[in-house]
């Protein structure tokens, strides 16, 4: 039998989908499970936005132009104004989810064997798109005590060789809910410049900032060679489904390197280009609504894991995570046996586990990512389950670091 | 400024995609274009299919599962029957096209630096997929004078080597047309299984074989760990759009490494596979009538073509492409002179230039791909355009080889 390569049996395993399969089980014996480790969130898509979809004249599903649908990079140009920067259609280009977007930025970018710059605890398949493009990942590990900041400038400088050609991060920030200041982005976006790197900034989550405006990077004057957004419409509509990412960046050059890799693969859904070009001709209702909606949820979320014993957490500004410190032993051994050996009154939680989202080693043990992805009820009952599991789960342990700030 | 990688730089054109800003140019001149050049079918999709699509009670946008939605794995269960294999839906992983598949399958089965062979002319994106999971391509040479039968057996013998780790063939063949006989495929399979290799095999045009029945790999017993199928929907169904495409492996090691990269992307997209899932409940009626029109089609192109003087080809057995060798001195060069300097009563055309369907160099230099995506009336004003064309095109030469069989 021919061996499978081994670059596939080394890949990273996705810390948010590894323990699906013992949840089934969990389901099977009959157990209710709350879902807080992926980002799907349980908000209704836009309907208006499907019926265009319903009602389109589609005779032929032909291919969609390989950079994507001109009409809906008129449109995304048009909604981008949002947040203060203007681009042509020229200098965006439509990927299959933020996912592709991020693998054609680092193949379009890096060559194999440099390197990228990343804060962790980070979104954990960039570490999969950087094995997909075979490139290394230099982690700069943000803190629990610093409520997970970008670290200092200073460590960035540290960490650049002569193999750094990017930095890559994410704000509002999967998986921390951090929101960077307009001074920290400026300040890393004028280290790039100095350097002659590429910054990446995933802004996937942008229209969820709660307690202050949300800052694009694209807004910073004299980068545009440097810098290259990433998008979906993904979170913000409740259209996981639909796979329709963008990247944005007004370096030509760079929007060319990327459409030999567009062209490829031929192009992103038709449909969903279609429906997400809906999306953005709606007014401002939904997203402002969806926005409370989260709110809300994220002070009750928070509030429950603050008034438990030994737990440390921050109020996030954005997204839709807390990225909390329990007091347990492994993070991966809690996960997994809230779901094969828990549960509190017929129910128990999915949780992703701390660890997958580093880079570095043994880091995140004591960590999970929760995402708010349930109504306020389904919340209540699953930090009922959480404050009851903590009580009795066997690897209990006392918290390694207890600084707390905000 | 930064870079651009030197991947990407290097990276392969598209010979499909590359002259579209010369059909824009002509278009804009006023010329009309017969665009035979890209494998978009001008066939009308199953209504029936975006009928359920449109009906669909899509409260949430969901992402589907990594692997593809359970039921629509069903029906291709349930389909592939026709071809009279049976596979498990665990056998089957759903992607982003073909084009995903194939890219996954070279990623899970071979590590950097490791072999595929090719037979050539090849489907020119598999040469960027392998740039991308930067693996050797070996190509093996077919001519149209064997009216491109696959290279013979002890060709394939001596073209393996220790890096070898897979052979990839397409049948029905894009760009030839050409459909490989039974016999061949089990000789190839014996071969893949002697030396532990993979075969993969992309299936995509299995509905179209106009003159015998289509013979699938995964009907040869005993291969299960070595073969791997890539499908698709997009022709068979005038889908293209939906992005919709399959890999078929009995080894589960192969499943499982593919998973780990298709975790990495999240899932392919949700509308377009229940579009898929509908597209597989239809009766028979549509593909039989597809296959009859794009018969008939052939036909027409063919006996056309064979009318030119000094125009040499041989009559496809499947897919809906014909690759001929045409009395010019550069294929590039003569399909751009098609959109920029030529046109007859108003009208051109655009091709594919054969040069493009090549790894080995300076090869395909008198060749062309036309597809018969367009219905007989312009085929035939298709036809009126490039007799013409040959008769004054500039570059006119002697063909380099007249040996026809078939």
């Amino acid at each position: 039998m021919p061996e499978i390569s081994k670059r596939s049996a080394n890949a990273y395993d996705s810390p948010i989908r590894k323990l699906t399969p013992f949840a089934v089980q969990a389901e099977e014996a009959g157990k209710k499970v709350y879902y807080l480790n992926i980002g799907q969130p349980d908000i209704e898509t836009p309907q208006a936005a499907l019926d265009v979809v319903r009602q389109a004249d589609l005779k032929i599903l032909k291919y969609a132009p390989s950079q994507g649908n001109r009409s809906y990079r008129e449109e995304l140009v048009h909604y981008y104004k949002r947040f203060g920067y203007h681009v042509s259609p020229n200098d965006i280009l439509v990927t299959n989810g933020a996912s592709e977007a991020i693998l054609f930025l680092l193949m379009a970018c890096l060559d194999v064997g440099e390197e990228v710059i990343m804060p962790e605890p980070l979104y954990a398949n960039y570490l999969g798109f950087a094995e997909v493009a075979y490139v290394g990942v230099k982690p700069l590990t943000s803190t629990i005590d610093t409520a997970f900041d970008l670290p200092d400038l200073i460590e960035f400088e540290r960490a650049i060789t002569k193999k750094t050609r990017a930095i890559l991060i994410c704000n509002p920030n999967n998986p921390t809910g951090r929101v960077y200041s307009e001074e920290k982005l400026r300040a890393i976006a004028t280290l790039a410049k100095k350097h002659d790197l590429y910054l990446f900034v995933d802004e996937v989550y942008s229209e969820f900032c709660y307690d202050e405006d949300f800052f694009s990077v694209l807004n910073i004057e004299g980068l545009g060679d440097h810098v290259a957004v990433i998008d979906s419409i993904s979170k913000r509509f409740s259209a996981c489904g639909a796979r329709i990412g963008s990247i944005i960046c007004r370096n030509p050059k760079v929007i060319q390197a990327v459409m030999k890799f567009a062209q490829f693969r031929l192009s992103a859904p038709t449909m969903a280009q279609l429906f997400a070009e809906a999306l953005l001709k709606l007014d401002d209702s939904y997203i402002k609504s969806v926005k409370e909606e989260y709110q809300r949820r994220r002070n009750t979320l928070f509030q429950r894991l603050s008034k438990m014993d030994e737990v440390v957490c921050y109020q996030p500004g954005g997204a839709f995570y807390v990225f909390a410190q329990l007091p347990i032993d492994n993070s991966d051994r809690f996960c997994r046996w809230l779901l094969e050996e828990f549960d509190y009154k017929g129910a128990t939680l999915m949780l992703a586990s701390g660890s997958g989202f580093y880079a570095s080693e043994n880091l995140g043990q004591q960590e999970v990512r929760l995402a708010y992805v349930l109504n306020e009820m389904d919340i209540h009952k699953a930090m009922d389950v959480l404050e009851q599991a903590l009580l009795v789960y066997p690897g209990r342990t006392k918290v390694l670091k207890t600084v707390f700030s905000t």
